[in-house]
């Protein structure tokens, strides 16, 4: 077995990103100035905000009006009523509103506080961040646009039920196994793996994490090493991550 | 800001680790063999497994007496009443019992599936391995036996609660900043960041799971690029990334 090296190197100088701009372009030249090359093999590993700031998912507050759920919500929480609207419009259920916060699961399945909306790194005082519409789908526009056709993840930081801090996790995928099921191989000792899945594009979002620096702009990281994962296809994605309703225990 | 760049290698060549072995001198020689100086600044992240061998955490099912909710809870769940058993010994509440699946609170406070008891690379055919008894202080012992002082990460394989697959987390740790909290610190716009805790501990474990062969034995990876979050003194540990009972929304 040849020892595996993983790697992961933020590509500095990208520019503020801006609704239309051509994301793919700007990484792979920012990369270029910075002697990366993006390879055939490697996983860029892109931070969601830049995602949905090129896919212009921006909401103004001032241009929400808040419906009744929304306000009695936020008095609940102590938040602004025009953000929890915005909160309800990316949900399909609210899963717990207490003690300030807010967790629901998107349209996409995703659990997490706040549907993935949020200000930081956000121009303008008034103005939330959504997630992509449909993450996968940036995931392999951004792949298809791309010379070498690395795997390509969307990364966003998300809480624990039961740990403190945040982690990234992939929201959306392209051209990687996200999940590497192992079950039916064997250990060591020749004994069969009974549950035994890695959850391969999340810690490959969590990798990059460590490689970033989230208060500045270094929204890409390149991660080497896990060619065995990256797929000429572009799979099924981050969908694939989700645990399917019937087999949450826990909401 | 310099550009940050995460490194994981894994050690190859340790040998099956049994109760009693000098985990840190063994780590030490078997990376001296593979060119791998482990240095002050380093993250030695090493797997749950081979510390429980260490400390003889390994129980023999021919060994266990299952009481009656064992054998209750066992019926239920399609499990060996004795693994029940070691289960519930390990545990101080069970959170969920349903559909095969068995989720606890350990004594040290994780919640995961079996308290963190299981079967794979163990030798023999009816030996179960237990977590560490205290996980964060093996981690400062073992800390305290390497040359140069990096920080020790022990990790396990961990479910979550609404997506797929396992991820690696940090159940012990020493000389790492488990968790970086930059709340009150400003983003690129200014603004400040609320709510922006990073489980550093849990990712740098992450990491370093894409880096190891599991069904081999390459239990110890060296994670390089860390050296911020690495410190003199060993810290409260791991135990500070549990999240208090009173803040768990969903048990």
């Amino acid at each position: 077995m040849t020892p595996l090296e993983l790697s992961a190197r933020a590509v500095p100088g990208l520019a503020e990103i801006r609704e239309g701009d051509d994301l793919a372009a700007l990484v792979t030249r920012a990369a270029e100035d910075a002697g990366i090359e993006i390879a055939a093999g490697d996983v860029l590993v892109l931070s969601q905000k830049v995602v949905s700031k090129a896919e212009g998912r921006l909401v103004r507050l001032a241009d929400v009006r808040p419906a009744p759920r929304a306000i009695e919500l936020a008095g609940t929480l102590g938040k602004d009523p025009r953000a929890v609207q915005v909160v309800l419009d990316e949900s399909t259920a609210v899963l717990r509103a207490e003690r300030g916060v807010l967790i629901t699961r998107t349209r996409h399945g995703l659990v997490c506080a706040n549907a993935g909306v949020d200000r930081s790194n956000v121009p303008g005082d008034d103005v939330l961040c959504l997630l992509p519409l449909d993450p996968d789908a940036s995931a392999r526009q951004i792949r298809a646009a791309l010379p070498h056709s690395p795997a390509v993840v969307i990364a966003d930081s998300f809480g624990r039920a039961w740990r403190l801090g945040l982690a990234d996790v992939a929201i959306g995928c392209a051209g990687l196994t996200a999940l590497d099921d192992r079950r039916g191989t064997r250990d060591a000792g020749g004994r069969q793996l009974s549950a035994t899945v890695d959850a391969v594009a999340d810690q490959a979002a969590s990798a990059a994490a460590l490689a970033r620096d989230k208060a500045g702009r270094e929204a890409a990281v390149v991660v080497r090493g896990l060619d065995r994962y990256v797929t000429a296809g572009d799979g099924p994605g981050a969908a694939a991550i989700v645990r399917p309703r019937d087999e949450d225990l826990f909401t």
